[in-house]
C-alpha cells in the first residue's frame, strides 16, 4: 500500500476502505508515512468528506492506536460524558456528583484546558491538594467504593489522535466534521464507557457556530458510537453567551457549589437537567425523563449531590472544608466593576471575547507550559435579555493585577452588545440527538 | 505573515495577493515553511484553483528564486521552445538546427529524462564525446559564434520549482493546471529567452489526454509569458501515439539525421514546421506562416540544418563523422521483430506503454541513479492507419539482452490496438494559442 495512491483517492472523492484507513493511521502514528502526506490527505479530507463508514473506521482506528480502558472492574453502566466546550461550562462538575449520588458510576477521564479558560481539572486543582494524578487501580477502587472518580488523561490515550490533530492545527484542517467527530470519539471510546452523552453546543461562543452545523457534527458523533455498540445521545445547547455568570477557575468551583446547594444559574441548571436527564435514562436509573427530572432535583435538594462532591473532593486528596466555606478558595486580590456606558437591553455576549479577558487575567493558557491563576476570572451580573442602566454594574473582574484588569475591563465591555429593544435569550437546549 | 492564515485563505477559496506569494514562495524555499504546511496549501490549491494574476505571480516568485539568465550578450531574438513531453518526441533537435542555419539564435537549456524514455541531452548524448556540460561564458560565445548551444539545466534555475515539484509528486498534487503552468514557465522564463515557443501534447501518450485540458494549460502558460513580457505561442499536437517511428536515444538520433537530410516521419515533420513557423515568426525571421515554411524547406534542402546540427555537435565535444555515418552511433546487439498476431488496421498504439518498454529495455531512467544503454529502443514500423496482415512486422525491438527484448516485445505487442475496420490518423497540429 502507498501512501500517495490513498491521497489520490480521496483527493478524487473515492472512500477509503477500513484496511486502507488502518493502515494510513498505523504507519502515521509510527513516523512512516510522513507529515507532509497526512497534511494533504487531511485537506483532501476536508473537500471531499468521509462517509459514515469511512469516519467510523477513522475512530476506531485512532482508538486502538494506543490504551484502551477497560472499565469492566466497576459494576453498573458506566455512561461518559463530553462536551464540546465553551466559556463558564462548569457542567460536568455539577452533573458528575449528581448523578453518582443516584447510583450511576462515574469513571471519568479529563483534559486540561488549552485555550482561554481552565478544563475540568485546572477547575478542580482550585481545592488545595486535589490531584487527577491517580493510578488506574486508585480509579477503578475510588469508582466502586464511593461511585466517583476523575483522572487526568494518560498520554497513550488514542495517540494517533493527538498526532493528527496537532497536524490539523497547523495546517487549517481542523474544520471538518468527520475529523472532528472522529477526534472526539477515538478519545471517549477509548475511556472505556458503556454510553456516551454529548453535549455539542452552538452560538457565537462555541466551536459550532450555526445550528446546523452542530447537529451535523452531533449526528456524526452518534453514528460513530452507536456503530461502536455504545449507546450515544447528543444534546445540542447553546453558547451565545458565557454558560452561568462565572468564568473562572475558583469563582466556577463556587458557583458549582452554589449550583449543588440549589442555587445554580438558571442557563446553567437547563443544562445540567438535559444532560442529567440523558445520563440516567442511559444509565437505565430511571424509566422516563419525568422520573429523571425527579430523581436530579431530590439529590440537589437532599444535598446528596453536595455531599457526593465533597466525598469525592476527599477522596482525591482535596479539603472538603472548602466545599462547606468557599472562601477559602483561591481569591483574587483585586475587584473591580465593568460598567454600563449606556442604557438598554443585553442582547449579546460574546463568550470568547469574556474567555480572552479571563485568559489575559491568568485564568487561562497561552501556551502549555502556562501556569493558571486560579483566583482570577470574570463575574457577569448582566446578561442576555437583562435590562441595564447607564452606570450600572455589567460584570465584576476578580484580578490579582491592576493592569490586567485594566485589559480585561475592556475586553469585557467590548463583549457586550446592548441594544434599545428588549432582546430574548433563546432557549438553552436546542434539540437532543439520537441517531 | 503566517502560513497558516494562507493556508486557510486558499481553502476557503479566497486569492493570494502579491507579497503573499511571494513571501510563502521565499520562506519556503529557505527552509523556513515546512513541506506539511506547503502540502496542505498544494491540496487546497487542487481545489480551489488560482487565477491568472496568482498563478502569474507564482511563477515570477519561483523564477526569482535563483538565477536567471542574462542572455543580453547575445544579438538578435532569442527564442526559446519546450514541450511537455512524449514518446518519440525528438522536435528539438530536428528544430533547433534549423532555425540556428537561418540566423535565429539558439540558446537552448535542456533537462535529462526521467521518465519512459531519455530527455533531449540523454539522444544527444548517443553522440560520443558530446556535452552539455559546458560554462555560462562558452554557452554564450557558442551561441554568438555558430548561433546554437544546448546546456544542462544547471542546479540553481528555479530552485523554489524543484522543491515543491518534488514535494507536490509525492502527495497527488501534481495535476493542476496553475501549478504545471507555473513551474514549467518559472524554468523558461529564468532560462533568460526573449520569447517561447510551446508544444502542449494531448492524446493518450500525453500528460493532457483531453484536448481541452491541453489548451487550458496552453493558455495559462500563454497568459504568463505574455503577462512577463515575453511573446508567447502555443501549439498543441497530437500523442496518440509515438511521434515518428524511433522510440530510444541513439535511434532518435539516426531519425534525426533522416530529418535533416529530407527524410523524416510524415507526424514529426508537421510538428517541426508547425513549431518552427512559430520561432521564426517570433524571432521576426519571417514575415508571415508561408515565408517561414519556405525558409524551413529551404534549410532541409540546402542542408544547411544538417551542417548546423554537425558544427553544433562537434562544437559541445561530439564527433560529427558520427552524422555522416550514423551506424557509426550506440547499436544494439540483438533487432527482434514484434508481429501481427491478427489483419486489419492500426488503431492506435499506446504511447505510455512503447515508453515503458524502452525503459525495460535500459532506454530510460527508472530513478535518478540509473544509467542510460543508448543503443536500445524501438523503431515502430507500423502506426496509425496502416494495415496489417498476420504475421507483419509491426515494431522491431533493438535490445542488449534478450530477456529484455522478451519483455519489450509484450509490452509493444499490447500497446498495439488493431481494428477490423479502417482507422484514420488524427490531425497532428490541433490548434495555436496566442492568448
Amino acid at each position: 500500500m502507498r501512501m500517495y495512491d490513498l491521497i489520490l483517492k480521496k483527493k478524487q472523492g473515492k472512500e477509503l476502505n477500513t484496511e486502507e484507513i488502518n493502515w494510513m493511521i498505523k504507519e502515521f502514528t509510527e513516523g512512516r508515512i510522513p507529515d507532509y502526506q497526512m497534511s494533504a490527505m487531511t485537506m483532501a479530507i476536508c473537500f471531499q468528506g468521509m462517509d459514515k463508514r469511512e469516519t467510523f473506521d477513522l475512530t476506531m482506528a485512532m482508538r486502538d492506536s494506543g490504551d484502551v480502558l477497560d472499565l469492566s472492574r466497576i459494576d453498573g453502566i458506566k455512561v461518559d460524558k463530553h462536551s464540546t466546550g465553551g466559556v463558564g461550562d462548569k457542567v460536568s462538575l455539577v452533573l458528575t456528583p449528581i448523578v453518582a449520588s443516584l447510583g450511576v458510576p462515574v469513571a471519568k477521564m479529563s483534559g486540561r484546558g488549552l485555550g482561554h479558560t481552565g478544563g475540568t481539572i485546572d477547575k478542580l486543582e482550585s481545592f488545595s491538594g486535589f490531584s487527577t494524578e491517580i493510578s488506574e487501580e486508585k480509579f477503578i477502587d475510588s469508582v466502586n467504593t464511593i461511585g466517583i472518580a476523575i483522572a487526568g488523561q494518560t498520554a497513550n490515550l488514542a495517540p494517533a489522535d493527538k498526532k493528527l490533530y496537532a497536524l490539523r492545527d497547523v495546517t487549517a484542517t481542523v474544520d471538518q466534521m468527520s475529523l472532528i467527530a472522529s477526534s472526539i470519539m477515538s478519545k471517549k471510546l477509548a475511556s472505556g464507557a458503556d454510553a456516551i452523552v454529548l453535549d455539542v453546543k452552538t452560538g457565537n461562543g462555541a466551536f459550532m457556530q450555526k445550528e446546523e452545523d452542530a447537529i451535523a457534527l452531533a449526528k456524526a458523533m452518534v453514528d460513530i458510537g452507536n456503530r461502536a455498540g455504545k449507546q450515544t445521545v447528543a444534546v445540542i445547547t447553546d453558547m451565545d453567551e458565557p454558560l452561568g455568570n462565572a468564568v473562572g477557575n475558583a469563582l466556577e468551583i463556587k458557583e458549582v457549589i452554589d449550583a449543588l446547594h440549589g442555587d445554580g444559574p438558571e442557563d446553567l441548571m437547563e443544562v445540567v437537567y438535559a444532560l442529567g436527564t440523558q445520563m440516567l435514562l442511559l444509565a437505565k436509573r430511571a424509566e422516563d425523563e419525568e422520573i429523571a427530572r425527579n430523581l436530579i432535583t431530590e439529590s440537589i435538594q437532599e444535598r446528596k449531590a453536595l455531599k457526593k462532591f465533597a466525598e469525592f473532593i476527599e477522596n482525591q486528596g482535596g479539603n472538603r472544608e472548602e466545599i462547606l466555606h468557599p472562601d477559602m478558595l483561591p481569591k483574587a486580590r483585586y475587584v473591580i466593576p465593568v460598567l454600563a456606558e449606556e442604557e438598554g437591553c443585553i442582547e449579546r455576549i460574546l463568550a470568547q471575547d469574556i474567555g480572552i479577558a479571563c485568559m489575559t487575567l491568568g485564568g487561562g493558557r497561552e501556551n502549555k507550559e502556562s501556569t493558571i491563576d486560579h483566583g482570577v476570572g470574570i463575574i457577569l451580573t448582566k446578561k442576555i435579555s437583562d435590562t441595564v442602566k447607564k452606570g450600572e454594574t455589567l460584570a465584576l473582574i476578580h484580578a490579582n493585577s491592576k493592569e490586567k484588569a485594566v485589559l480585561a475591563s475592556g475586553l469585557v465591555k467590548n463583549a457586550y452588545r446592548i441594544a434599545k429593544e428588549p432582546a430574548k435569550k433563546a432557549p438553552m437546549v436546542k434539540c437532543i440527538i439520537r441517531e
